[in-house]
């Protein structure tokens, strides 16, 4: 659509997005270091999260824009954003409102812990 | 081949792998907190993850599987590993030996920083 405004050439051009379009965004509370969820943005969400101050995602299974929080009140703040040095993944750095998994809990991750063999330095 | 285990049933029922066979993984230091990188996993790098106590990826773009600091010495010692609530991200916590990234910094997203509006809560 011509009235949307494009992603800065400058950042665009450091980003590699997938078949798809997609590149990865870790979200980070920037105050914890908690990692709360890993999300999609393509070049539009990304133009969106480093201008609105609010972090928005491609849904994949939705295929839709979805602006965290709009409807959870789960809302993401966006402290600061990195892109890693190959250019497909960002770290997105949040304050983030309540709960940041769809399930109540505060990360994606709280219940998913799995069994390891926990690795030594030195071994 | 029949003499490499599998990956436990209980495990990889948790898990949804994408179109390539891969799920992302998160590395996390597990003490400070910070995001030190952004890999991929098929299953059988899941399976070595789990049980080495050292961090082996699927490399993409040389389609070989890679364990952390082989060659490079930088290795990551597994602490705990999670996956997410829809099971297509793992959060690795690691203790990191030197630099995650290949570029030396210590993790990829160090030379990334994106200018972004700041959010503030209550706007």
């Amino acid at each position: 659509m011509a009235d949307v405004p494009d992603l800065d050439p400058a950042v665009s051009s450091r980003l590699r997005f997938d078949d798809a379009g997609l590149v990865a965004a870790i979200i980070q509370q920037h105050d914890t270091g908690e990692v709360l969820m890993l999300g999609w943005m393509d070049i539009e969400a990304v133009r969106r999260t480093l201008t609105e101050g609010r972090v928005t995602f491609w849904s994949r299974s939705r295929q839709v824009y979805w602006r965290k929080g709009d409807t959870s009140g789960h809302a993401q703040h966006v402290r600061s954003v990195a892109v890693d040095c190959d250019g497909d993944a960002l770290l997105v750095r949040v304050e983030q409102v309540g709960a940041a998994c769809h399930t109540g809990d505060r990360t994606c991750f709280d219940a998913g812990a799995l069994d390891v063999v926990v690795g030594e330095v030195g071994r």
